[in-house]
């Protein structure tokens, strides 16, 4: 945790910690985030409560990972804790060191510390480089590193994101030993905020939609509502409500901002087809690429789609 | 042509002549048309010219015959002609008569006069009851009982509609003897007024639209519009634009009146995804059967989307 | 009619006549009808009625015209006469020559006698070289170049096909009076074989389709029939099935051959899908141009998806 | 592991252990399971391990769970490892019991050692009935029971399912303690045997679906593939492909057999349609409930249409 003198009470933020992990490596990417209070919690659940009950401004949380797919428990969280929303989108490449306690060498490493998840993604080269070596799984990646400090540890190295550094005196035995060098987190900072951010042409637009029953098109009738209007899923996660099997409700992120008309008509289709949908908001994608479209379905043709309706409608003449 | 002493110039109706035919029929069920002055015409194209120079208060035009299909002139003139609106649908049941000269008997009859296409609808009674008749085909129905009354006729007999009875001295040899006993022809009445009649319950909307291009789902694009609005279509005619084969223009009849949100959102995506959709109005289904759909096209509910969305657009925490 | 020596009686080809209409111009672009016998006959009833008593091989009818629609007499009786096939596809331009009696100069002419269809394809051109003309409807094109050399003419000139000069002792007062400079007419050859001609690549399929009752979707449901297999259609007209208003069944080209894998499945999805379904034939294009589709509804996608889902049921490893 | 005297090495089946598992609650529905070997591993990828190298004949393993969705592991490892056949379904109740070292009351109880997920689905009893209590988190949930007897252990109580009591000497404070009673484990059993087991009429088929790309209508047409032969589904899970963010594969169980008609064509749609579907295997569901679906998806219907076809090429006349 990171506090600065003169930060206000309201203006922190909460992470997944302890500093080094990558939720942490997205927090230094949001500039309003600089030099204010960052709160280190356990999990996305307390990162969350933060938020509703005010305590912090807002929480960086990981939502899909392109290894490890949706991050269930974040899904499942906005799907239920109510009066939250997205404010922005962060990218950190999923990369990992294997580190050691000053004075290690390679050679050395019999016993390897590492989350199960990180080692799944680093198991290709430690097998090629430690083909002998034994797994000690920890809690998180910051504990893999951690943990070689402990009294009673076992572990020779551990494989830990490359802000580690910054927080332990270890040595960097070697870098970049994940096995997907494309593999990344996509992280979101959510608030309590009820301001959407402004439209940047580049946006995406998050929400959770709920079937309206188990009949056999409804999936199909949920999409038609996108492909009518030329709006794009960047995302389709189907969740379990939980109630019983068969049961799902989809997490699905749209190209495009509420403020862009065929976005809020789709968001209008869904509201009307949906039992239950829920806006988790509209903001800049992290990579900052322009939203692409057919000129079908821009602004001015909803508009003027629009007028003439309502030329219609108060008995003038077509044009 | 009727005429009453009291009626305004403007107060004239326009109808296929002369009196006897089934348009007159049809006109005969408008309340507003009786004692008006009622002009017979030749064909549709002066009906709808009479309207769109004002010289007609309006004009009835057959637009579709349960079996001749639809009447590809009328629907061609709808297309084309600006500034027409259907303002209202009547039925007429196509039931025909045997007529002939005062005197004649059924057993006398060896030459028929008829329209062919009143021809091709009785044709089965004919070759029962007169096995051995020739046909000499006539410009019309009404015409063909007038011919009987030529210096030249070589017919016996002719086949008429039944209200020829009050036009011409002449004796029904048989009645009903339409091969269809079911046959109807459904006639819209046109005007120029652009008021819209009030909404009832049991409408019908009527549109002209052109598909975006030859490309293979366009047409697939345009009936989700529908779908996905739970809006019925009780009318699909595809008409050649008439520039090169390949090319249509669909002449449709939705469910609903366009004030019903539905109908108004489904006319705004076709207006949107159409290069020319043209709105020919919403008036009473001669049938007054109310219109069924699925409460969850429930105008509240499209009220309901929209409030919604307002809100979230506006800052308000969701409900 | 023309018969040549040697032609065996089977070998008849009907066509609407007389000589001169752009019905013959169809048939003499047959090389199979060459030097056969053709029998002109009065309208497309006659024609089919040839075909399917064996008198005649084959009948030209016209199905399509870019100017008047669907010829509905032509796709009703395909849609009701059984055993009738469509073997070829050919396109006549629709272009009109104003004739007269010989010695007549076009500023003469003050009455023109002319098919109401032909007359209604030269009007522009007839209203602007001759404002003042007066019309006399004729009952075909060739009658009324005919009726300019009967007793009790009252016509100075008449609209007519180009090859009525092979016909009648005519002057040709003006050529391409057309409005529509593209207007052409499409015709089909329809004869009682049910060997289908081979596969060319560049070839059409016809069928006719009812739908399964009237509920919303199932125009939509018939439609991704051929969505799903890549098919495309040129030809969409809907026509009564008569027995009720609302009822239509569907005339349909598809663009390729029965013996194309995507056609084949697309026909086996219609089957299954609608009440009542006629295959018409498939034949070659009558412009030659090759089927355009995606390569991934190649029939050897078809083909090895089969080679796979065999190879399961059978038990084999997948490979 | 139990091993029985008389089974053949090749008859052992591997499951998610120790004894007192959910995974082993689920083996022993399987009638063809019982008096063989039973070999306990320590996740999905060993047990399925077992079955591709031979050493196993087949292994049960969780793939779906009514709270937690979609097991990814086991749903991502069902995709990469080939030649995996699921051959039966079976469902669990997801029950917890509260256990203690004997002579302990429930009054006594200040920490709980509980698996993560076993612990969010208890949560609600446990701050009911022991509001002060303490969370020790186990790596499994026989764990969470068995750490009550190690030497060091810190927790007064555990929650297990239910299960337990054959395996270790405990008493159970409480019963029935998760908090939704409807939660419900699917697990699959799964063996390398290509074999189909036979058709009941209430079976499920599995399959893996890629998409062919990222373009917006490509999941909406692979859906497509299921609505136009009436088959519906039963789950859909998306997975991320793991090379990059965006990039999906689709987890589905569908209603009905391979053998059924309809499943079949989907299935050869899905092939054709995607770059790479993987057939997971077609058995008895579960709850033995028979598949429903509208006559029109017969195999009768399918059967006829296809010999309608063939008549067709081979040139028979239609009936």
């Amino acid at each position: 945790m990171t506090a600065t003198g003169d930060a206000r009470p309201s203006e922190t933020y909460s992470y997944l910690g302890p500093a080094g992990t990558f939720t942490e490596a997205a927090l230094k990417q949001v500039p309003e985030a600089q030099g204010k209070i960052w709160r280190s919690v356990n999990n996305v659940g307390e990162a969350l409560a933060d938020v509703t009950t005010g305590r912090s401004t807002a929480a960086m949380i990981a939502i899909e990972n392109s290894i490890e797919g949706g991050v269930s428990a974040a899904q499942d969280a906005l799907a239920t804790v109510p009066g939250l929303r997205i404010v922005g989108e962060y990218l950190v490449p999923v990369n990992f060191v294997l580190v050691a306690r000053p004075g290690t060498a390679l050679a050395d490493v019999r016993v390897v510390n590492a989350h199960p998840v990180a080692y799944a993604q680093t198991r290709g080269w430690l097998e090629r480089h430690l083909p002998d070596h034994g797994h000690i799984p920890a809690a998180s990646n910051v504990q893999a590193a951690t943990s070689l400090f402990a009294d009673d540890s076992n572990a020779d190295a551990a494989v830990a994101p490359p802000g580690i550094v910054d927080q332990l005196d270890v040595d960097v035995l070697a870098e970049g030993i994940g096995d997907n060098p494309n593999a990344v987190t996509r992280f979101v900072l959510v608030s309590r905020s009820l301001r959407i951010p402004p439209r940047t042409g580049a946006d995406k637009t998050s929400v959770i939609v709920e079937l309206p029953d188990d009949e056999p098109g409804s999936l199909l009738a949920m999409l038609e509502q996108f492909s009518t209007r030329g709006v794009n899923m960047s995302l389709l996660e189907s969740r379990p409500i939980g109630d019983e099997l068969g049961r799902y409700r989809f997490v699905m992120d749209l190209d495009g901002h509420i403020e862009d008309e065929r976005v809020a008509d789709a968001l209008l289709g869904l509201r009307r087809f949906s039992p239950g949908v829920i806006y988790l908001g509209s903001y800049p994608r992290a990579d900052r690429r322009e939203v692409e479209y057919h000129s079908k379905y821009d602004d001015e043709v909803y508009i003027e789609a629009r007028d003439w309706l309502r030329g219609i409608l108060s008995g003038e003449p077509e044009v």
